[in-house]
């Protein structure tokens, strides 16, 4: 979030090529086993011993959990006035999270659509990637995305990111 | 999952155009709360008053709630040996997902690409929808997903679905 509690990036406030940053978050194990339980309940997400085998060679987070983690980082690093409300989605997962990882995540404006129906609002094409302590990339994300335009009884932002 | 306890589907099991069906799982409005506070924290996936003015007219979940249930569902209705692993998927919700509703997934296989390295394998793209209890669409799915083919030593699968 920026100087502002508030959640307060309009569509004027952006632009194509804008790169914003999240703070970085941990995975610990205990959370990683509790999400898999109840949403990705696969040996390689539950047990060291069964994922040693398996094609993750290690103890992995639920992709699911990645994605889920990596949104609260993108919402808070990107704080759009009337929220963030994602019209599709498009996810990889080029490396795996391990117990303990610290993530954070790197987005930046690709591509802004005008709505032809509607002049207040675009879809904006944000590319995101999460990576670890490590830098290496465990999710790669590309969000279409609404954003409003700034209604006249709204206060500016002077420094939006 | 199917006759078996232990999942079992393998590449040799599928072809394109077979369709796997999920049982139903209730979204309660205390887990769609708890959800979004942890992963997606606005005030549309937290509080009705609130969301009654925002674009979902309503209290909705977490889009990424929608697809970690819906995993949970898509995972049990098809049971893959050797487990689930993703490399890819395409997302976007057609419908918001309310408190209360109960989710089912329905799921078509429908591309195989055999891997060009790895002469055990293949990735399978299979095309899943969320329906809710009035069968809405509240999550379309597309999935590359990596599966193998039956080891010497594995049991035969006689009825897979």
């Amino acid at each position: 979030m920026s100087l502002n509690e508030k959640p307060s990036l309009y569509l004027d406030d952006i632009a194509v090529g804008m790169l914003f940053c999240s703070r970085a978050a941990v995975i610990t194990e205990e959370r990683l086993k509790s999400f898999a339980q109840e949403f990705d309940p696969q040996p390689f997400h539950l047990d060291e011993e069964a994922a040693q085998n398996s094609l993750f060679a290690g103890l992995a987070a639920s992709g699911w959990h990645t994605a889920a983690h990596s949104h609260r980082l993108f919402l808070e690093s990107v704080p759009m006035a009337k929220g963030m409300v994602g019209a599709g989605v498009e996810l990889s997962w080029p490396t795996p999270t391990r117990a303990g990882d610290w993530l954070r995540v790197e987005s930046r404006v690709k591509e802004i659509i005008p709505s032809r129906s509607k002049p207040d609002r675009a879809i904006v094409i944000m590319e995101s990637q999460t990576l670890n302590q490590a830098d290496a990339v465990v999710l790669k994300m590309l969000s279409r995305i609404v954003m409003f335009k700034r209604d006249s009884d709204s206060p500016a932002v002077a420094d939006p990111v």
